[in-house]
C-alpha cells in the first residue's frame, strides 16, 4: 500500500525550510538524498511505504523541539520513527512529511538500583535496555521478538506488549515518567522516578500508546524488576483451543506463571518445514502451548506436577536449561519468519474475550477463505492475554477484504481490533468498529487540543481527515 | 476554609432549572433543603465546606448524563461526589454548584471468575467490592483505611493508593475499563474487559486521577487478583529512618512482600496514649515499621529469617493469625484517629525519592515549627512507595504557612506534593512547584478540549481561573 499524499501543506520554499533544518542539526543529519532516505520510507514487512520530504536525525530533545518548531511554523507534518518495526504503518511517511528519526538519542543513565529504575533515551533498543538492566542484577518487564531493533521510544509510543504481559504488564505499566516534545515544540518532563505522584493528569500514560499523534517521546524513566533465578518451560500438545483454555484456568493459579503462548497445527507444520526442526510429538494435535514459569526457586516441579494432573494434556516436553528451553520456544517464535517465508502476510493482531475465543478460532479461517478465495489464516498468540495474531497469507497488499472480515468478526464477538500493534494507518478504517462515536470524538478533541495544526503523524489512528 | 464562590454563572430562573432536574430525577432525588444538603457540603475532616445550589442523586449513567446536559445548557458547574472521604476538598462545593452524588449507582455484576474481573457501579464502597471479590475466591488490589465509605468512583477519580500499592499498584493499575459521562453529556464506555486493547488513547487512564475535572465515572471494569493464603506481619523497631531504608533494600527482595509502613516515636506515643495499647517494646526507638508478607505458602519463616539476619533491627514482634496481626497493624492504622483526636490536622501527602527521604525527615519538623510557631508535624506512611503523610497539628484551618514550607521542601528534594490524595482545591496553589508550565499548559488544553465551559469541578487541580 503506497499511501496517498497528505492534504497539501503550506508550501514554503524548500531551500529555506531545509536550510533551517540544516542549521539546527548540521548537514549530516538532514537527509534528502533518495537513496539514503529509502530505508526510512518502507517498513520491514514491505507492506507500507511513502516518500519523505526529508529525514532528520536530531541528537537530543532540544534538537527534536527545534525541528518540531520549524515544522510547526511551516505547517509541515512530521512522522516520528524509532526502530521501524511497527506492523501498522505508523512510522512510515504517507507522502511529503519530515521523518524524524530518534535513532541518535541513544544515551542511558546508570541503573538506579535503589529505586529499581532506569532513565534512558528514546533511541535505545529494547535489547540494549534489557542488557543494561541485566548487568545491574535486574530485568526489564517487556520482551518482544523485535527486541534488537525496536526502540524504547517506539515501544512507548505503541504501548508494546510482547511475551511477558501476563506477568509484568505492557509498556505503559513500565513507564514511570517520560520526557516528550509536544506538537507546539514545548518539552514536558516528569523524570523524578516517583511511583506515586497524583499531581494532575497522567500525561505519560496518555502519550504511551498514542502512536506519535500527540508528541514525540524523547526519554523515559522505566521500572525494572527483580529477575527470577530459575525458569521452566513446557511445550504441550492438546486436542483443541477449548482444551487449552480449560488448562489455562488451572495454570493461571501458579504464581510463577510467566507466559502461556498458543499456536495450532498449521503453524507447527509451517515452522517445522521452514526450520527443519522435527515434529516434537508423534501425530498431529489441534493446539499447542508453550508455558513458561519463572521464580526465585525452581518452578519446574510445580509446573510438571500440575500438567501431569491435567486431563487436557495429550503430551508435554519440559526444559529448564536455556538451550533446551530455547528449542521449545523456537516452535512458537519461528512462526513469524516461517510465515514471512511463505508470503507477505496481512498481520491482524486482535484480542478476544476468553469466553468467545473458541468461537473465533472455529470460524475465522473460513471467514478469511470466503472473503478472499485462496487466502489462509495462520493463528498464534498470547493465550494468557486473550491475544491472537491472525496472519493472512494470500491476498495482495491492497486487498483488504480478509482484513475486513476478520476485524468485523472480532468486533462482533466483543474483542479488540488491536491488542498490541496499535491502529497506525493500517487499521484506521476499522477504528469505529470497537470505539464509539463519543470515544472517538473525545480522542479527536484531545488530539486537536495538543496538535491544533494536525502536524503530528497525520493519518495515524484517525485516518485521513 | 470556606471557599470563595465561583465566578458568577449565567443565572437561570432557579425554579426552571430545578424543576428540570426534578423532571429528570424525581422530587426525592433533588435536594435543596439546607438541612438535608449539609452532609454533602462539608468533608469529613471538617476542613472544607461550601454551599451547593442543589444536591442531585441520579440512579444510573443515563440520569447522570441528563443532569450534566441540563447543567451544561445553563452553564452551571457540577461537583461530583462519591463517599466524601477525600482529603483535598475535591468533592465539596465551593459555592453555587450542583453536587452530583453517585451514591445510588450501587449495582455490581457477578464476578467474572474466568477473567478475574468485576463490573461495578461507581457508588459501591471499596469494602463492598472487597467482599464481592472475596466471596468469589478473589481479592481487590486496593485497600485503604476509608474502605467503608470510599467508593469505586471516587477512588478511580483520585487514583487512590493505600496499603497495597507496593504489590498491586494504585487504582489506575486495577482499571481495565470505565464508563463515564463527559462534560458534554456524552457517555464513553469500554467495558469489554480486554486487558490488551491498543485502539487509540487511554481515556480510562486519563480520567483515572483527573479528580472529576474531565468527566464523571459511572461504572468500571476492575481487575481482581488471586488472594494469598497465608500472611505474616512484623512490627519492627529501628534506630532511625536511615536504618529503615537500609532494611527496605533487603526486604524488597522478598516476592511475598505486601506492605512496608513506617512511623516514628512521636506517632507511636500518640497512638499508645489514644488507644491505651502498651508500648510494644521496652524503651524508645527512632523509627518503627509494619512489614507484611503474603503468599500461597506461609511466608512467616522467610520473613523472620531475613529480619533475624538484618543488623538494622533492634526488636521485632511477629504474628501470623489475624487478631495478632491486626494488633500489630493497629499501631500504624490508629495514627489517623489519634492525630484527629489531637486536633484538625493539615494533611500533606507527599512522595520523596528514597535517596532524599532521610534528609526530608530530618528537617521537616523544624521547618513546620519555624513556619508556624507551636505547630508540630507527625509523619507516617508507605515506606515502600516513598510516600509519607505529613500531619501538621496546630495551625488554624486557613493558616497555610506550614503547608507552604513542607511542600516547598518536598519540591526542593525532587518529591511530589501529592502522592495519593490528589490536588483538589487544597493543593492547587502549589501545583506549579512540581509540574512545569509546559505540563500545566498541556493539562489545561486537555481540560479545555473536553470541558470548554469549565463546568466540571471548577477550581480543582488548576485553582480558581
Amino acid at each position: 500500500v503506497t499511501n496517498d499524499p497528505r492534504p497539501a501543506t503550506r508550501n514554503p520554499q524548500p531551500a529555506t525550510f531545509e536550510s533551517h533544518l540544516r542549521t539546527i542539526l548540521g548537514d549530516a543529519h538532514v537527509i534528502t538524498d533518495p537513496d539514503l532516505k529509502a530505508s526510512y520510507e518502507t517498513d520491514w514487512t514491505r507492506r507500507f511505504s511513502g516518500s519523505a520530504r526529508a529525514v532528520v536525525r536530531p541528537a537530543d530533545a532540544k534538537q527534536v523541539a527545534a525541528v518540531v518548531r520549524a515544522c510547526a511554523a511551516e505547517g509541515i507534518p512530521i512522522v516520528p520513527q524509532g526502530g521501524n518495526t511497527g506492523l501498522v504503518g505508523g512510522s512510515i511517511p504517507r507522502g511529503g512529511e519530515v521523518v524524524l528519526s530518534l535513532a541518535r538519542l541513544g544515551a542511558a543513565e546508570p541503573v538506579d538500583t535503589m529505586a529499581a529504575q532506569i532513565t534512558i533515551e528514546a533511541g535505545v533498543t529494547v535489547a540494549s535496555l534489557q542488557n543494561l538492566a541485566r548487568d545491574a542484577g535486574l530485568m526489564y518487564g517487556v520482551d518482544l521478538a523485535s527486541r534488537d531493533s525496536a526502540t524504547v521510544g517506539g515501544t512507548i509510543a505503541t504501548n508494546a506488549g510482547g511475551l511477558r504481559v501476563l506477568r509484568y504488564g505492557a509498556t505503559r505499566a513500565q513507564v514511570i515518567g517520560i520526557q516528550a516534545v509536544l506538537p507546539n515544540g514545548e518539552i514536558i518532563e516528569r523524570m523524578s522516578g516517583l511511583t506515586k505522584d497524583n499531581t494532575g493528569y497522567d500525561l505519560a500514560g496518555l502519550l504511551t500508546g498514542s502512536e506519535g499523534t500527540l508528541g514525540i517521546v524523547t526519554r523515559a524513566r522505566l521500572k525494572l524488576w527483580n529477575p527470577p533465578v530459575a525458569r521452566a518451560t513446557a511445550l504441550v500438545a492438546l486436542d483443541s483451543l477449548s482444551e487449552a483454555i480449560s488448562l489455562l484456568g488451572r495454570v493461571r493459579g501458579l504464581a510463577s506463571l510467566d507466559a502461556i503462548e498458543a499456536f495450532f497445527n498449521d503453524g507447527m507444520q509451517l515452522v517445522c518445514d521452514h526450520t527443519g526442526a522435527p515434529r516434537p510429538f508423534p501425530g498431529v494435535s489441534g493446539c499447542y502451548l508453550v508455558i513458561e514459569c519463572a521464580a526465585q526457586s525452581d518452578p519446574a516441579e510445580e509446573l510438571a506436577s500440575l500438567l501431569d494432573g491435567s486431563p487436557e494434556v495429550k503430551a508435554a516436553a519440559f526444559a529448564t536449561e536455556r538451550p533446551q528451553r530455547e528449542a521449545l520456544w523456537r516452535y512458537r517464535e519461528a512462526h513469524t519468519e516461517a510465515i514471512g517465508a511463505a508470503g507477505v502476510p496481512h498481520k491482524l493482531d486482535v484480542t478476544l474475550p476468553l469466553a468467545r475465543m473458541v468461537e473465533f478460532e472455529a470460524t475465522v479461517r473460513a471467514a478469511v477463505e470466503s472473503a478472499t478465495p485462496g487466502a489462509r489464516a495462520i493463528l498464534f498468540g498470547h493465550l494468557g492475554d486473550g491475544n491472537l495474531h491472525v496472519n493472512v497469507l494470500g491476498p495482495a497488499d491492497d486487498d483488504e477484504r480478509a482484513d475486513d472480515a476478520v476485524l468485523r468478526l472480532v468486533a462482533s464477538l466483543g474483542g479488540s481490533i488491536s491488542a498490541e500493534h496499535g491502529i497506525g494507518v493500517a487499521k484506521a478504517p476499522w477504528l469505529h468498529l470497537t470505539r464509539s462515536p463519543a470515544d472517538i470524538a473525545a480522542m479527536r478533541a484531545i488530539k486537536a487540543a495538543l496538535d491544533p495544526q494536525g502536524i503530528m503523524n497525520p493519518g495515524v489512528i484517525f485516518g485521513a481527515q
